[in-house]
């Protein structure tokens, strides 16, 4: 088998912005990633930022697409969301909401447990481009 | 400042799809992930199963959710791709073509550098839900 052909590591997840400068702000300040790299492309006409909550050799990032032609994208519904931890799902809502983060799920427990009884406690909030952002209580 | 109310951790990538057996064959045969937990919620009538290269408490994972009840999903232009690490793209594509999986872009170096010199060697293959899946050659 061709060991070195099979992945072995989760690098990135991809999504078009808008706004560049809106989008670093929301996931710096609110939160709370780093940005880690940008990388300019003038031929391509597109700028790549990378954020996250650690280096890029151990961590699994953001990495935000900019085309410096403005276009229009849809947010499709095969995508769902990604998952952030947060040590207090309370307090992390009354932090986002007095920041003016759109909450579009209240923080409290899942509807319902699944059958092995995991019944996080979780939060949806939007990102400046409306994508969905789950926020789960776990160290 | 409120530091427990602050994300500290990049958990997972959600998405939704039709043949939950199909895509887990999929991210463990072809791109090698684990299949670390289940979670059945017949009450909610949807299952999820997370996917990665480590264990939850360390790894940003992948989430596929089945809803029960099909459903026709757009894939929009919003979310772009996930992406992970290869030792040896050609021979990652090369075996992925062996598998019979949907190449999207040859592997090769990206088509421009940017401004700092980066310049991945780079490939994309199809998802059986027709997501893009970025291979990049690194360690």
């Amino acid at each position: 088998m061709m060991a070195n052909a099979v992945a072995h590591r989760l690098l990135h997840t991809m999504f078009r912005v808008d706004d560049l400068d809106r989008s670093i702000a929301f996931y710096t300040n609110i939160l709370g990633m780093i940005e880690l790299r940008r990388e300019e492309f003038p031929e391509a006409a597109f700028t790549l930022s990378f954020l996250g909550y650690g280096g890029e050799d151990t961590h699994c990032v953001l990495e935000l697409t900019k085309n410096h032609d403005p276009q229009a994208y849809q947010n499709g519904t095969r995508f769902g969301h990604f998952a952030v931890a947060v040590l207090d799902i309370y307090a992390a809502i009354k932090r986002c909401k007095s920041l003016g983060v759109k909450v579009t799920r209240e923080a409290g427990p899942m509807a319902f447990a699944s059958k092995s009884g995991q019944r996080d406690l979780i939060a949806f909030i939007e990102d400046p481009d409306g994508h969905q952002i789950e926020l789960i209580e776990r160290s």
